[in-house]
């Protein structure tokens, strides 16, 4: 069967504030896109929008507002895992055969409600995710020793990264002391710990290996899917929290499908929404032994989080998978400018969704 | 490549009034089918919850209601034509060989936002759905000498039909004269001529060829499927409001891709949302003629809206597509009860959104 590939990208700025709507911030990377692919004979059958934010009808009114007339439009929620989970649709739409070219937009707003999870009742009061965030770091530092240190160097490592990104939320350098000495919000998680919700929007165009070629010479190839769903209650989602259970199998099954080991990954977008979540996805996609994470921040041998990450870039939640993704395809199409990274020939993303209860892994070559 | 069969199939009441929450809804159509499917090898790789309702991370809350713990989980909206596109997204998860098996839940409840269109402009303060519906019943009639009588008697029609459906929202037969004195909202739709929001849910389970028979040794084949979307805005539907053109599209493509004809249909399930929607629905699938659904009313060579319609069943949006699909395969499959429909082969599901702006047609076999 044919190969999907991923012919175009783009991405707005990541911002604080926002005088534009939802679908307003929607049209903006979709509509570069679409100027890029002027000269190819492009028909897009499917829009799928990715949004955390209640928008009725959200994908066909950016749809009208694009002047496109798909044959396909769906919005899709699934937490912070929403974009990629676009992205496994419109793989599925042109996979199946039924649609040749669809455009997958993740946007979102400061505002969203998706960042209180309300519905869980497991978590009593204790709503917003930096509670299970702290739970997971107690675990890893009670069990391996982890240090509150390694964990501010994942912040200063991404927000280092997010300097040479000119739509990145936070262009600053912070220090191991700024990260140290930042409001302490619930032990041991601090204020430079936490990624900052904000507004945002990314998008890509795909299509099927006969098309891709009219669009681009550098086609990226959806190599891996892993994809796992463990719970959606904190209370169920795992009695040993010293590792991500749902992160585990998607990205075993990922490197399955492609038939590539982590050794072989080159650049990696990771879900870094807190410092403590790089830690543990490094251990669970693979890239270093469990236990080892909060050593291997230091590691240089492999590109984590270029664009600086959630910490760095900020989190519009729907974005956020598609986001990710845009970076991995400017990075192997050597197009990431002054991050640009040598040698990249394998990239992972990797999203998930509240306390790690469902994960996604893409490799994309 | 492998034919994509629907084996399972089951429905909630519809009601005005429950003390469920959504999720609960949600589960009941699910827990029938997988105590059916106990016997067999069971492992549900997607579970895709279709609402119009503002439910973050609604799919794997219900998944973990259920107790499943899928590869894939999404909520999807696209109005009243959700439903619908989710069993899309599980024919394209199937079909691309990237899940086996796909539960489709759809729910919704009375108090959905998913009624106002607010986000159009161009409907100034006509953010109701009757607005549109009045304007096509005012074109219909003046084209083609539509009469306020021929819509009456879709009403009684499917309300007389929504009597055998212990499920339906309305068990209680009208008469024409019913619908004429009823009370008059926007020339010329009067009470009776409008379907009403409820709550309900309906389920179905996907699978491949290879795994359909361990389920059923009657599948229901998913034979074409087609679907247009034409604009969000209801001042860009069309010019020409005397047909619904993203209907005619839909429509066409799924028989193509069926290789049917319309005269092979014995059964179909059409979104009669206000009684000019299935005389237009009738010429846009065709059914009839154009011009000539409101003598088609009275013909009896094809069952139509066998289960009640919107009209008698009542409309949870986003339940609705998957609910039309139930009563189609349990018809396929002779279970339809008192409600049976003789030589029926070949089923058609018509589904859509706010004033025709998108539509979705399923053929089943």
């Amino acid at each position: 069967m044919s190969r999907i590939a991923i012919v175009d990208e783009s991405t707005s700025e990541f911002t604080k504030d926002t005088s534009l709507s939802l679908q307003q911030l929607a049209c903006e990377p979709c509509r570069t896109i679409m100027l890029n692919s002027r000269e190819a004979d492009v028909k897009i059958d499917a829009v799928i929008l990715s949004t955390t934010s209640d928008i009725q009808y959200g994908s066909t009114i950016i749809s009208e507002y694009l002047g496109i007339k798909p044959t396909i439009s769906q919005r899709l929620d699934n937490l912070c895992n929403s974009g990629t989970n676009a992205i496994v649709s419109a793989y599925s739409l042109i996979k199946s055969g039924f649609c040749k070219t669809a455009l997958v937009v993740g946007a979102d707003m400061k505002q969203t409600k998706g960042s209180r999870l309300t519905w869980d009742v497991s978590r009593g009061s204790f709503t917003s995710p930096i509670y299970w965030a702290a739970i997971f770091a107690k675990a890893h530092m009670r069990k391996y020793g982890t240090t509150e240190e390694q964990m501010a160097s994942v912040a200063v490592k991404n927000r280092k990264s997010a300097c040479l990104n000119q739509n990145a939320l936070f262009r600053k350098k912070i220090t191991v002391n700024d990260v140290m000495n930042s409001k302490k919000l619930v032990e041991p998680i601090k204020l430079l710990d936490c990624s900052n919700i904000c507004n945002g929007a990314s998008a890509i165009l795909l299509t099927n290996e006969d098309e891709a070629e009219q669009y681009t010479d550098r086609p990226v190839w959806i190599e891996g899917i892993g994809s796992s769903v463990e719970a959606a209650s904190f209370g169920n989602v795992s009695s040993n929290l010293s590792y991500i259970q749902s992160t585990r199998k998607a990205s075993n099954m990922a490197f399955a499908m492609a038939n590539l080991k982590p050794k072989q990954i080159d650049i990696v977008e990771l879900h870094d929404a807190f410092t403590i979540m790089e830690i543990l996805a490094y251990e669970d996609l693979g890239l270093c032994e469990k236990g080892e994470g909060g050593k291997f921040v230091s590691q240089q041998s492999i590109a984590i989080n270029p664009r600086g990450g959630l910490l760095g870039t900020g989190h519009p939640l729907g974005a956020t998978g598609v986001a990710q993704t845009v970076e991995i395809c400017q990075q192997l199409k050597g197009k990431a400018g002054k991050r640009q990274i040598k040698r990249c020939n394998n990239g992972l993303v990797h999203n998930m969704s509240a306390a790690g209860s469902s994960s996604l892994v893409l490799i994309l070559s």
